[in-house]
């Protein structure tokens, strides 16, 4: 293995919590080394910051339009970049660090609109950096294994999706206390035209795509603002169709007391379910048709290579989501040390989710608002 | 108390699977006696089942026509009768029944049409007898807390439901094999026009408006039939929406491999969350918004008396779908007591799902089917 | 199957909680007729009583004593009368019965002294009459599973059983209260040496050796009364050692919040371990050694023979406390039936614990306090 | 914050499990920085791993005693060093870096032996350096908030303790097929007088005493070497008597299949319990007696300062085993850096396991063993 690489960020200045976890993800693995960064709009706490984080002064820029300059400048420029700004600011710095042929880690959903999604889709086809986008969940080993198995016909051919991904923290009006997360995810103009449908729908429609190969064909959706005065949607209940036939539900939600973060997919096939959930995920439970339901655990008999790669301990010492977020970055390291010598990543066998997923989930937001604007009448995903 | 109920019944002679259930729910509580039957329309089954179930020859019929006759020119004619028989062959006996006026305690779901069901509607309310349908879930004493807990505010005003009802066991076409539930069950001619939807769908569909006490508005329904050669749906995906501004989603499937009988319901509302699952029934998780969830137990503290009303032994040792079965049946018991007396069930306070709850039933079936039709288009429930 | 079992019952009177479920669990498979009792000792409650059971008053008596004599008498006596007294009150009646043929079930522990309890034996050994001991656990599907699968090498040669039955109800002086359960069980003279041991510490020795097929050679008990002003032990700490070589532990208390009623067994062999709780006995984990573990559920993909012939209704239809103990009536009923014919049933193959389960736990306390007496030094059972 | 802490490593090179955990935790919050070790006695693969591990050749050691000399000679030294050797080689190389000034950092079990558990502890009080050994579970945020619950008075005054660590990874003889994490754990040259005591046990020992604040006085043993040919236990049964009365169990065993790392600890009071399971760790149920039992969260409603303390990521994502174990170093880091102000941590208030938490575990493995040699007598710790 070669020296780290040189790691820069947008955003996650203090108070920020996205960009702590992007930190310790790049960390984790030892594979990283935070050198730069534009952490904050606001001076100050960009050198505040920048002191806490080992960043040298002469790197922690003031802006991203400064850093993208100076880097590319310098003869040891950043290699990656993290961009782990809210939603609406995700775009430009993209670009940009993409045209000055640095690689790009960049928070999901893509961007806030889909015209601005499609500028950076340009600009990751036209640059030889890679992209990358953390739809972490499909950084875990159990949903790893679930795919594999899928792939491989565990469960025969797909006929039933259940996903859900419901919260609680949203249920009264938050983003009037001034709480900084809330304000800006339920502000059209900073997250976009969905509320709980791009902040965690998202993830929940990636996860669908990742673990069963397949594409959402068309939604019907029902999207709804529960708090009075919130002004993008806080609950959607969507059906859904499937390539090849398949059928399945999408629920997400912000105003579910009890729920935490309680992402849980089901699939089911002619030979057998899968059932894995976030909060509980180093298990995946597999039913064979005809047989006892077999919990597998993440390194424990029934784990595959699949889930063998993605994780660093013993099974039964539980790993969590900085390491489910950590092997989005270590995955991501492999294919940037493999661009050192020119090679690109196969698109078919790519694990790190990129521009595509980036769209999929743009396009996946679009047909889920258009669809409620049509009373839930059926929608193609583009 | 005054003596046992003398009890008939219609179906459920050797091999039946619901008759058997439904003595057993009848015995439990010691409120009825089985003392007639038309076991089945194979007069040796018939005899055969008597002698097994300790009714005396002269009572065991050979069809329910004879029997109604006979019962009704005697003395100590039944004052009960539960019909067991197939969907199909519901309304007529119950009809008959009821203008004989003896009390029916009918299988769901009512009929296999609405015009049928319409019928029966008609017998109940031109007849002194009382009608009870065996919606058995909400005999648990953790769903009646529910509804209990809902009724008094626990969480504030109703947001969102979520109802799922999923099995496993017509992953494969097994109505072929010649097993003779998932043969009627499979067979429009005997179930009526929806497969999963009528036998499964309408408990979940029934358990919703119990708990919350607010109708179904309108769904909207994709039902599917998965498994080639099979001529009902069996796996249905819902949008629901409810009185009042609520929102939901019900999945009902017989193709979902791990899953045995996993109703599960869940509701949420301005100030907080139920969850209930009907393979662990002793156990409602109640999550008051901003507070740690809190288990609470049959029996156990934070017990209401709707639950202590429902229920027979101390908690920990967990009561089942047999108890909640004759939950049903012990409330009916109440109600044929007054009625001896003259004394009508309060509509409002009926625990005892009735022909209202049964016409409910068969109007969701309609509309879903009709949804499902106009391509999960928005349709009303009558 | 020829006509009901005559029943009658001693104890259970109005008030008391272990008759009722005695009644339902004989009434439960309608293999039997409560007909005659000696409810109460106070004449107007065993008067009262009888008429809510439906006992006619000439066969409602003011004692054992005066029932065994008339029944006796009768042209058809009861044939099987079940004791539901407080401790130490089974034996007198349970030896009257057995002299005069009549059929045995009695409640468990067997006596409130092992002298008492040799008595009761010899009489079971000098009469034609059976004894079943309601050791109601070992009536559930799952628990029979377990014993099936350790007997026919599914885990090998056992190594380690552990086994815990932990209670709340007792964590407070409840006795100063009034009432009658936490009365009688922590007092001396009417339970006996132990109390928590005798109580519940009886159920987990029991369902030790019916899992296993093996007897617990000795223990080292630490019993403790945590409850100042309490008179009986009410939780106690044992090491088990059983033949063959296996080690194990059995914890019992009456003063562990949070738990109902939360008997758990483990065992543990050279090529597997079963996991199973009577909360949720729908369900026993099997974990092959180097294999994934399995959930195997009653009804399900790999239930045996052992647990359907324990069942009633299908899978996911949770089945509880009630149809296990039911189970017991049920067993018992097929050999009284026998018994008719002049056939006893075959000890290696018996499920019905009898008089030697019941000498079994009177030694296991006895070495239990003995043990406790003595610093937890190793005590054998006889 | 001022810059990383310099660390050092002794052992944990390619090939070993606990050394990248050691290293993954100290690196997750960014508070030291690998820069020199002593990785293995094979000079090889020392050299291979430094270069992996991104350390300087030159400091790159062949051997502790090497690593200690040149260290010392340096303007900038390790300001700490860890320790992850086979436990008979944890003394001699943490005495010299005490003896040199430098914070050590010792795996778990202190040592191999009692006498030389000793040497490192008169060491520790010489040095001016500071001294942790990684009892890693009482990291976990929900473990911290157990410990704050009890002293607090949460549960009242304590009564029942239940431990147990049961695991399945040698229930064949593994140590024989080459496997070296077997190998040296079931070898009394290198793991000391006890097997599954030492390495697993002490763990459980630990955590009783961390949580419970109180010292285990006394515990009478059963060892048992259950796999042919091993020569240490591998399954331990024990009775606890706490300071104060309170009584318990403890339970290790690494024969149990089905069991991963199921550390789990139930402490009961006089007014409530708690329940903890290592492989489910963001969970804490807390049962006040009377009241229905409550699932504490990390991070959710009811979640203390000491929890908070110990976590960074909102509810609902998990933290796992490496956050528990970097939880560690975070705070051992606190230390450090208010060392280099000539600050001494609080022994009242410290949540570091040290010196005295290694004696502790060193006197129960001795008690222990003790213990089963006399029949399991009871032996009081030290």
């Amino acid at each position: 293995m070669s020296g780290r690489i040189r790691l820069g960020m947008v955003g996650g200045g203090q108070g920020a919590f996205i960009g702590a976890v992007h930190r310790i993800a790049a960390r984790l693995d030892d594979r990283y080394e935070l050198v730069a960064g534009a952490f904050s709009s606001d001076a100050a706490r960009a050198r505040a910051s920048a002191a806490e984080l080992h960043v040298a002064p002469d790197r922690a820029y003031a802006s991203w339009q400064e850093m993208v300059a100076a880097e590319a400048a310098r003869p040891d420029p950043v290699e990656a970049v993290s961009v782990v700004t809210p939603n609406h600011m995700h775009g430009e710095p993209a670009i940009a660090f993409l045209k000055a042929g640095i690689h790009v880690i960049c928070d999901k959903p893509l961007c806030h609109t889909l015209a601005a999604a499609q500028e950076v889709e340009r600009a990751t086809l036209e640059s030889r950096a890679l992209f990358a986008l953390t739809h972490n969940y499909t950084g875990y080993p159990m949903v790893r294994q679930a795919r594999a198995m899928v792939a491989e016909g565990a469960i025969g051919a797909l006929r039933v999706v259940q996903v859900e991904y419901p919260q609680e923290w949203l249920t009264t009006r938050l983003e009037e206390s001034g709480q900084k997360q809330a304000a800006w995810r339920t502000d059209p103009a900073r997250s976009g035209a969905a509320g709980s449908v791009g902040d965690i729908g998202t993830h929940a429609f990636n996860l669908v795509e990742f673990v069963t190969g397949r594409h959402v064909e068309s939604v019907a959706a029902d999207l709804t603002t529960f708090v009075p005065g919130r002004r993008l949607d806080d609950n959607a209940h969507m059906l859904l169709r499937l390539e090849g036939g398949a059928r399945g539900m999408l629920w997400c939600s912000q105003v579910a007391p009890g729920n935490e973060n309680a992402l849980r997919l089901r699939v089911y096939g002619e030979r057998g379910g899968l059932d894995w959930a976030q909060e509980q995920p180093n298990l995946l439970v597999h039913s064979p048709f005809g047989e006892a339901p077999r919990m597998i655990r993440r390194g424990g008999a029934g784990a595959m290579p699949a889930a063998a790669q993605a994780t660093r301990i013993p099974s039964g010492h539980p790993e969590g989501y900085l390491e489910a977020f950590a092997q989005i970055y270590r995955d991501f390291a492999e294919e940037i040390v493999a661009a050192r010598e020119g090679k690109a990543p196969d698109p078919a066998r790519r694990l790190v989710p990129g521009i595509e997923e980036g769209m999929r989930g743009m396009r996946f937001i679009e047909a889920a608002v258009s669809s409620s604007q049509r009373d839930a009448g059926w929608v193609a995903i583009g």
